[in-house]
């Protein structure tokens, strides 16, 4: 199994991009990942494409064929990867895989979704494809509503108020303000939040991850190449699992634990042969406010229940003990679902790179990113460690 | 770089499946195959879905859980790959990445796609998905269409007549009369292919791949594990290529070649350390007759412009040099986009395991499969081997 290094990232601001098409938003992150590598497009052999419904919104398939050509480096093998929203994190792993495998030595993992350009049942029927459309989704159930079955059962089972748990997005929009690719780049405050719509009850608006645009890439080597080429930036990938869990909450034992992440978490830990807090900066998939919660606890940075003390006792801080999206998250930074697993790998190597700006966590040495597919049918942890 | 072995091969019938879901139609294949592989369904550790056009025909993403938990495995790493028509193969190539990297030891490769119970317009739609939206499909052109511009040109530059490419078909049904699982178990004449309905000028009903419904699986595994644990009916992936090229023929310096045919060829073959000659049976990806000479040429077998040549000398019949579409093809087997890429696999090993019935090619040692996703946009080359 060859070691794995990211050496380059590259994204495009996450937004409303109205005036970019599909591909030209793809490139842009790709020509940015390229050019931070310090390589040629012409030296990059694989490319693997996070993308979710570019088949239903754009009626776009092929991305893999369609994007190496709009890049000018068709001959390369590349593919597109579905995983629902944990398309990016999936795309990310088989870039992993790619890199390990010997076949291939520089390799892209990309991730892309246009998503605000389209009608808005449009984006309600491609989101609810990510659970079980035939006894599920054909129920009428949306996303969030989904979402909420999840925490109104949580605030149930541990006795947790909603303004604890609504704190969450108030830290993301805190730090958002300084992290200039992120769609909203405002503070907001917990009264604005709980008053703030009511989307599907008890969630509100502020606590939901929004509609966005957006592309990311990361350039992928085997870490001896990468020892040979660069002096600095090199983070090695010491962890990388991906796990399924059964696609709907009805057939979950406890739907305010995402099993799946619990073990790709194990399998990822085990790998990377750290526990969780030997972990410096964390990126977690927290599409509703909710989910960063439950996602803290099962990732092993909380007991179960206990996920909103993070929060309130500002461990999840830039300077507390487990800073966790300092991007934003997908609240702030925003969720172009396909790329947003490959934004959260590229936010984490910037930490490590020391290249987070205002919000660099000091001395990042080891960094873990979480994807979510659907309400947690698949996830994705991937572990990366500041080298050099 | 570990070995990597076909250990085991499942599929259904191709046809049309009104009675079965898409889960029910892939959970017989998946099965089917790991009983094959004389192995539970609790040794998969990864799963890798080649599908096209679930979002768009069944709106249901998210098929790695879905699939998983229909099977009762969620847990595992599983994800969809979508290469187009070529999203078997992509996903055939996956698995091979996977298993060499050291990641994985037991993982399937799987294809599903559900066509036949949906309105025709929509199947329209879905597969010029494969194409360029915004600049060719845009424009009205259907698939066929695009097929019929190379067919006319071809016989243009090469000076070939209908007559000859239209023996492909013919060729095709011929064997299919002795293959269970073919959609279409019945012989044709060549005054039949001429005479029947025109589709797109110059391409005949008779010369087009049929719509259908299959789902097929392979079991892969590293080299050394297979060697312990079975004496006989072991296959090994000697070379295993995907390359692209620009996904619309506008883009092509010569559209009567696919370039990424003879990329991802060249690549396989050197990794396999053979040439053309040596391969004793073969199943290219015949979405029409005209692809399936100029695809025999591209590999290698024929010099350009003399592809029909081996079929009318007999050279592509069971007896002959290079045995090819001894399943019948997409043309006679059937073509569930999704999933031909992995029956063309299977098709394969069973040669290779000498247990493909009357179409036997006797003592076939080493097989090659060849699945296109669009007019040539995305290639896969596959090389199996028989080592006991």
């Amino acid at each position: 199994m060859r070691r794995v290094a990211v050496i380059g990232v590259g994204f495009t601001k996450v937004g409303e991009h109205w005036n970019s098409s599909l591909r030209d938003l793809y490139a842009q992150a790709v020509l940015r990942a390229v050019s931070d590598a310090d390589l040629e497009l012409r030296d990059i052999q694989a490319m693997f494409i996070g993308n979710m419904s570019s088949g239903y919104l754009q009626a776009q398939e092929h991305l893999g064929s369609l994007l190496a050509t709009h890049l000018g480096i068709q001959g390369i093998a590349a593919v597109k990867i579905e995983a629902a929203c944990g398309s990016g994190g999936a795309a990310f792993h088989q870039a992993v895989l790619a890199v390990a495998s010997g076949y291939y030595d520089f390799v892209i993992a990309g991730g892309i979704e246009k998503m605000t350009d389209v009608r808005t049942e449009y984006l309600t029927s491609a989101l609810i494809m990510a659970d079980d459309q035939e006894f599920v989704a054909s129920t009428g159930v949306t996303f969030p509503g989904l979402n909420a079955l999840i925490y109104r059962l949580y605030m149930e089972k541990y006795n947790v108020r909603q303004e604890d748990i609504a704190q969450f997005p108030v830290h993301e929009h805190f730090y958002a303000q300084f992290v200039e690719h992120a769609q909203y780049r405002y503070p907001i405050t917990l009264e604005q939040v709980l008053e703030s719509t009511i989307v599907a009850d008890p969630i509100r608006l502020l606590e939901c991850s929004p509609i966005s645009d957006g592309a990311a890439a990361v350039v992928l080597c085997p870490l001896d190449i990468a020892m040979k080429r660069r002096k600095e930036g090199i983070v090695e990938v010491i962890g990388s699992a991906l796990s399924t869990d059964a696609i709907s909450l009805n057939e979950r034992e406890d739907p305010t634990t995402f099993i799946a992440t619990v073990k790709a978490a194990k399998r990822a830990y085990r790998m990377a042969k750290i526990e969780p807090r030997d972990v410096d900066v964390v990126e977690v998939h927290d599409a509703y406010s909710i989910l960063g919660i439950i996602n803290l606890e099962d990732l092993g940075f909380a007991e179960k229940g206990k996920g909103v003390r993070l929060v309130k006792e500002g461990e999840i801080a830039r300077d507390g003990r487990i800073p966790t999206n300092l991007s934003g998250g997908l609240k702030a930074r925003g969720h172009p679902v396909g790329a947003t697993g490959i934004y959260q790998v590229a936010e984490i190597v910037k930490q490590l790179r020391g290249d987070f700006g205002k919000n660099q966590v000091d001395d990042a040495e080891i960094g873990l990113a979480q994807s979510i597919g659907g309400v947690g049918g698949t996830v994705i942890v991937n572990i990366l460690k500041r080298i050099r």
